[in-house]
């Protein structure tokens, strides 16, 4: 199964975590996002023990909150002795009112204003991943003036580019993230780095984008960053002591994509990066990962009803729903495929070619194109799969549309992490003269 | 200019509705959208006498609110006298809590609930535009219950494909809205309507699609509608009393794009519609148009502060700025092209290729692809122009970035109309076991 929570009835109902999914609509409305806690924890160890097993001590899985950001979730990871990675004052702000040990986050952007900068060095934010120059001298001044030396990494563009959505891609030398090796920006970077007064430089970072499936082109990006940093050491005496090679491995969301071994593959990223440390004579650096989709995308369900069902006779068929594009943008953004089952008649066959439609007063408001369900009618349960990452985090009040609210799964119990917005939400910060 | 209330002082500095940008961004903050209420009463004026002029009284522009919806909008548009296209019930409750007419509202959209139809009817809703059977049985149903005779348009694919972007066609046969002529549905959705009991049916409505900015398209949509019209009156002597052809006229996002002459098309749209009516033997009906983008696009500009700036030697530039997809999500969706000026160095020579970049850690959080603007520094303040449509009404919370104020500027005053988001607010629905 795509989401391994789901299963099907004796009444021929979807379940989720072993919940009827019409119980489920009927208790919480649609549309609904619920999340399985199991499975978001059964990621996290595996990234975990891979990390624990293959790689230096101190190697973790940084949990990249911009896939699915809300409280519980910071409250999970930190149970889960994951650190985070932050991108925004929002998101640190997020991280603390769950409690999470700032220390184990990460701040990363490429853009953090003189704010920002102010705001996570008081959350005692443990390090700033540095995306230019422009913010390295920004954070050496605000943290001279707060009085604190910043432990940060550098985030350095390798020049990889691999098979995968071109907005999704971020380690090519022209990408808007990092400073690069190949123009010789890097080490300049890493030297002023290490020139800076109130900055303690502790490693490196990179990127190279979403939905990698192999292990490959992390190993070759590792190979490129410890040739890296094989010159940082000739040039300026300086060892990384962590080096983070960013992203998580793909996620499966339809039966055409490939399983992911996720042990099997830090195995062989963490050998590699062994061994050529080792030919380099370097010390062996701290590994770090940073999945976010591949911890949440899988664990997440969303619950729609379906409002209609348009045959256009000689050209194709549609299945409206209560949702769309204001809740998953990702079809409108990226043309992302989703598996689809029309909850009540799970066990009926799917044979019925449709468009999915949203609701938005907008052409590109699909959710799926061409796929095939079990025929349905207003009034029925549809529920899209695999949407625990990038679906609430993206999601807008389009068409003053309220966003649905996050119901968590867990063994025994079940309870709120967002609530939906009311219509008093959506007018509440609008000021009439 | 792209946008009219614009200017340079001297200073060098944008004006925008005769303030200095600089100031505006130190008082307001940044990102902010700025919006120059003058521009908009001039746009609805323009359509609002076109039609006055050319089409049989009681023909009226309806705002779309999709393209800007807060309250203060809902204001400023019926003191113009123009009536509301609204879409959700959101959309409803904030036209309510601006006291418009709600008489004048047209409630849209391809997925209404039973929850969306009631709250609708109880809000006094004067019409609803029937997308398909499902909702028509719906709606009657449920105005039966409250002892209502709704007035109901119904809305008709016409099958045109005009030329923009594919995201943005609404009337080709294969649309997700509607119910087509050509596959002999429509006549039976009118056969349907003027059967229920609980249906008032008024006329009839179609929509083409954005940005176009020929009337060709609409005279061949009004065409085929004004034949559709002939069939219904053959079949069921029945008439409309309205014809409302949806969409306004496209709008300049950069200086390649064409010049419009509303009063000119509306001219040559209502001519069309008038004589074939009269050759088909059929009383001239009122003409509503749903200008949205028209309204409000080149009323707004968008304030920016400047992170970084990037040249990768050999490559390309990098300007990044604090805010990007997250409040202007078109580019992200659609390629949109954009005009952008540095605000403090407007009248210095923009002769600086970059990509403008905004600050979510995603690589398709960009604003613009090599545009020419004025060299420029962390620091400066970046101007976005004709963003008053499809930006704050299409923003999120990605990465958890509050959204941006609006800041209405009127003749001698200036105001609020939507206040800044706060990271209270991004975590108010959060809830911690």
């Amino acid at each position: 199964m795509i989401v391994p929570c789901l299963g099907i009835n004796d009444n021929g109902h979807l379940t989720i975590a072993g919940r009827d999914a019409l119980a489920l609509a009927e208790k919480y409305g649609t549309p609904a996002y619920f999340i399985d806690e199991e499975t978001i924890r059964a990621n996290c160890r595996a990234y975990k023990a891979a990390l624990s097993k293959y790689a230096p001590e101190g190697s973790i899985p940084l949990y990249a909150g911009k896939a699915l950001c809300c409280a519980a979730i910071y409250r999970i990871i930190a149970e889960e002795g994951l650190g985070a990675d932050v991108v925004s004052a929002g998101e640190i702000a997020t991280a603390v009112l769950a409690g999470f040990p700032m220390e184990r986050a990460y701040f990363h952007g490429n853009a953090k204003t003189d704010s920002d900068i102010r705001y996570a060095i008081s959350a005692g934010v443990g390090t700033f991943v540095v995306d230019n120059f422009d913010e390295l001298s920004a954070l050496d001044r605000i943290a001279g003036e707060l009085g604190v030396r910043q432990r940060v990494l550098l985030r350095i563009t390798p020049g990889i580019d691999p098979h995968t959505h071109r907005k999704i891609i971020t380690g090519s030398v022209d990408s808007k993230f990092g400073v690069a090796i190949e123009t010789g920006q890097a080490i300049n970077f890493v030297r002023e780095a290490l020139e800076k007064k109130s900055i303690e430089l502790c490693g490196l970072h990179c990127h190279i984008g979403s939905q990698i499936f192999e292990p490959d082109p992390f190993i070759e990006a590792a190979s490129i960053m410890v040739e890296f940093a094989k010159s940082c050491k000739k040039e300026f005496g300086w060892e990384p002591e962590i080096l983070n090679l960013g992203g998580g491995f793909g996620v499966r969301y339809i039966e055409d994509h490939p399983h992911i071994n996720i042990d099997e593959n830090i195995k062989k990223v963490c050998g590699t990066v062994a061994s050529i440390c080792e030919e380099a004579g370097l010390r062996v650096p701290k590994i770090f990962l940073e999945p976010g989709r591949s911890i949440v995308a899988n664990a997440g369900v969303t619950l729609y009803t379906v409002c209609s069902v348009k045959e256009i006779t000689g050209y194709k068929n549609y299945v409206a729903v209560d949702g769309g594009m204001t809740d998953n943008p990702r079809y409108a953004l990226y043309s992302s495929p989703y598996t689809i089952i029309v909850a009540n008649r799970a066990s009926e066959p799917a044979d019925f070619e449709c468009t999915v439609a949203g609701r938005c007063c907008e052409s590109g408001d699909l959710l799926a194109e061409g796929v095939k369900i079990q025929k349905c009618e207003r009034g029925d349960i549809l529920a899209v799969l695999c949407t625990g990452a990038y679906n609430y985090s993206m999601a807008s009040n389009y068409n003053r549309v309220p966003r649905p609210p996050i119901v968590m799964l867990a063994q025994g119990s079940e309870y709120i992490a967002v609530e939906r917005e009311s219509y008093d939400d959506i007018v509440r910060l609008d000021r009439v003269r």
